[in-house]
């Protein structure tokens, strides 16, 4: 072959995935060593850059047994790759189609894996403008901080991440699969994809959400954008954003948009974080989060009802309703819309699935749906629209499938956003404790009564350089504590580096038998910590009538 | 009094701590409000930067009680801030004295804080580096990047931290305490501050320990530092740094020292983290920090016996004699010591102490010493001289004297260092696994087989920028689990923002009835999270018979 020509390149390396199961008389080469990561990223890019030339299913069929399918997964996304994992490791034999060329759906493609680097961008891009021409720091040149740039930057780089995906579940996981096609639902069993008809004891739909855009003149001017249209289209340097709605994306990307220099306006029609897609935000929380996103600039429009994107042969601003019924326009060459996702269907039309009134697919707690064998995960069936959910439902299905009985309540969970820090919490949030209990206590940091711009709370990796600078950015947290049976019930951060423990908290809070406060002081703290519940619970703990920190 | 004067402005915010319990006749003014964290780091600046004029100490002693006290804590740092804490929510009556005007010890002032401030530092000069010219970042211009500068930055802002500790422990604690003056045990029930006499019902002694100076020709000279002179005298911009020992202090301020382009060799005995203050330091690990680290440019020289401090009238060099018995000079204007710390036990003389070989107190597992009604806390009687471990030893202490039987084993616990990574582990290494457990299985990120230039592992909060310029220096981690029991018996990560998780990990896989990778599969994961042990573990928790990933 010659590896500069990317067609021949495509052949070659596809060849050597496996070659098996395709049709007879494909025309493949010789089947080789497996692929490294860096071949499988080649592979992802040749066909990612030149898709009209590299239409090519990539096959990795099994063709030296005829038994059947235990289960065929539409869709290789969180929660198709993670359920065909479990199925296989429990010995059963999955299929997962999926119209990319890469397992792991729009995430590491469009979606989290971008939504990630542009957080941190504008996590560094932050301390750049709070530090800039202090220390080290440049002063900070805004005409280089291109929200372009870092788009290019990612679409340089996912396929290592797709790859690497790629890799594992062949490799490592053991997975079937045919890429690069879509796939065609005929009936509860049958899925068609490249031609061929797989034939599986159960199907299992994966195929994630789409954002909802919303019907109002010129939304589909050029210059109106989403999450998935940002990476794959934006071909200018934006210089003034809209964002319309106010979803965990709109402030993501929001702050990220921000932070590269380009002047955001949030309009939403709840308060931030305030929407059904968030629960158990605590208003301390909320109002941190909120008032540093407006300490960086970002204009936060509450109550605001979109009318209009403006523009005659691209967007120049939006138009939209105030509360109190006035009209106001914004100037902006970018819109950016982030009001939510929901499901497209259509491709199950021959199932006749039970969907409900906000058009996500009906499935029970085994993830099975109104039809026999059929089963449904992740987004299809409705929020949170979350990478655990997706995943685990992905595993429920599997369990089911292969024999066990299991359910998956996803009502409960640990949360977290970005701004330009992380926000994380988990359990309930101040006003839904009190509610409950009769006596709440909290450790806070800084406290309720404190001048936030001298009180540098225990700061820790990553809101070090904040503290010694302003410490009003160092961050906010709050630990809440039912004083009667000392357990903690709500845990709540703004900073950086908690995030990852917030998955282990989450779980000891909602053992059956509690967590308390004496729980949590008889841990070992890693000095400095971000989250500081460890040491302030010790502190609190030696008293038997509890009281607040 | 006149604001702009600080020896006026001493004595009217030292009038209004309390006031109280001085001696009679002591120059005061009217007691007022309580001091505001703003006003605490205003007194303590006073103090600190005019030492000589401001020496009268910092009267909070109740006047209004004739109660002994149950405890006097020599030394309010760490473990006696935390000891007497306890002891008072648990209702006793507790004094600590210090001789700084403020609680937290050397931590906040010269060790812990300051080295968290470097590390951070450290962590964003290597992002600066790795991406100079590249986005935003300019190119990166090495004379801006000083030591001097972070140095004078953490002086600056050192008392609001100090101000926050003294704050929290008068308002919220409700500590006594003398402060700003040294403390002189006379017998196992009587402490001097200030010319006053202190009776208690026991003494805790809560001192700390210092950098152990190598005994070498030289060594006194100027130019050579540790952890406390750094802080406090460093007066010139160093260019070529050679650290003496490998403790972690080593590797933290050396990683700091070389990422400011001050080029930095250590010299080290043993390994690097094969000294006795650590322990399960995995192999992997270790070979991917100490890699990094000499990917920034770090000299490493294991098996190296320093033998002089070269120079005249300041540091010109160091002389060591390697492994295999050759003479080698190195030039140096800057010597850092990290060679671990002891604690000073003159001071407690009069008590007759029992004292073990390597000069530590002996405490039990109460921290009871070898006399009567004496304890002893934190760094005096051990490594590992960790903050926790510092601050359960008071609360042990504590819980004892309040007549509770209460041990307290820190033999095991989370870790962690600071490269230009966060690096944390728990539990067994693959090593110890395997000498323990007949068939271990670990889950780990990049696998030993892969290319890690082409690995971006699932990167996280942190590492993002990395994983999408140079896969190599997105990070490690390693799962370690006993195939038979299924139980997780080891973690390990090098990255960033895991640090804070590795305190409840450590507590779930050291229950009782262990943590397996089917109960770690049942937690929700917060998508992209940096150890990525949840989502892993489920992709092989499906296995009977566990395998690696």
């Amino acid at each position: 072959m010659d590896v500069r020509n990317p067609s021949d390149r495509f052949r070659a390396l596809r060849a050597r995935i496996s070659g098996l199961g395709e049709p007879p008389g494909a025309d493949r080469g010789e089947p080789g060593q497996p692929l490294t990561v860096g071949e499988w990223a080649l592979l992802i890019d040749d066909i990612v850059d030149h898709a009209e030339d590299n239409t090519d299913p990539l096959w990795n069929v099994d063709p030296g047994t005829s038994r059947p399918y235990d289960a065929i997964f539409v869709g290789g996304g969180a929660s198709g790759r993670f359920g065909a994992a479990y199925l296989r490791a429990r010995g059963g034999r999955a299929l997962i189609i999926d119209r990319w060329p890469f397992l792991g759906g729009s995430c590491p493609h469009q979606a989290c894996v971008p939504h990630h680097l542009f957080s941190e961008c504008a996590r560094e891009l932050d301390l750049a403008r709070q530090l800039s021409g202090k220390l080290w720091f440049g002063e900070f040149d805004s005409s280089r901080a291109r929200i372009t740039e870092v788009v290019e930057l990612f679409k340089r780089g996912r396929s290592l991440p797709h790859a690497v995906m790629n890799w594992q579940s062949k490799e490592q996981l053991d997975l079937e699969f045919v890429l690069n096609t879509p796939a065609t639902v005929l009936d509860e069993h049958t899925v068609e994809a490249a031609g061929r008809r797989f034939q599986g004891e159960n199907l299992v739909l994966c195929t994630g959400a789409r954002t909802v855009v919303p019907d109002i003149p010129g939304i589909d001017l050029p210059g109106v954008f989403d999450f998935a249209s940002l990476v794959e289209r934006l071909d200018y340097e934006p210089t003034r954003c809209v964002i319309i709605g106010g979803s965990k994306v709109a402030l993501e990307y929001g702050s990220f948009f921000q932070a590269t220099g380009c002047q955001t306006t949030i309009l939403t029609r709840s308060p931030l974080m305030s929407t059904a897609g968030l629960h158990h935000v605590d208003d301390g929380l909320r109002d941190y989060v909120v008032a540093m996103m407006v300490d960086r600039g970002i204009e936060v429009v509450e109550g605001a009802e979109p009318v209009e994107v403006l523009g005659d042969s691209r967007v120049t601003g939006v138009r939209y309703r105030t509360a109190d019924g006035r009209t106001v326009d914004v100037d902006s060459d970018f819109v950016f819309v982030g009001t939510g996702e929901r499901p497209d269907l259509k491709m199950y039309d021959a199932l006749g699935l039970e969907v409900d009134e906000r058009g996500f697919v009906v499935a029970d707690a085994t993830m099975r749906t109104s039809v026999p064998s059929v089963y449904a995960v992740g987004d299809l069936i409705g929020p949170p629209m979350e990478m655990f959910k997706a995943r685990k439902c992905g595993m429920t299905a599997a369990r089911n499938i292969m024999g066990e009985h299991y359910e998956y309540d996803f009502t409960e969970y640990p949360d977290f956003l970005h701004t330009t820090y992380e926000v994380s919490w988990c359990g309930l949030s101040e006003a839904e404790a009190k509610a409950r209990y009769p006596k709440v206590i909290k450790l806070q940091m800084p406290p309720d009564d404190a001048d936030p711009e001298s009180f540098p709370l225990p700061a820790a990796e990553g809101s070090m350089l904040y503290a010694f600078t302003r410490p009003l950015l160092s961050g906010w947290f709050k630990l809440l504590i039912d004083a009667d049976s000392r357990r903690i019930v709500g845990a709540h951060h703004v900073g950086f580096g908690a995030k990852d423990a917030f998955q282990y908290i989450d779980h000891l809070i909602r053992r059956p038998e509690g967590w308390t406060i004496d729980d949590m002081a008889e841990l070992s703290e890693l000095f400095l910590n971000p989250e500081h519940f460890i040491q302030l619970s010790r502190l609190r703990a030696g008293k038997l009538e509890l009281v607040d920190l």
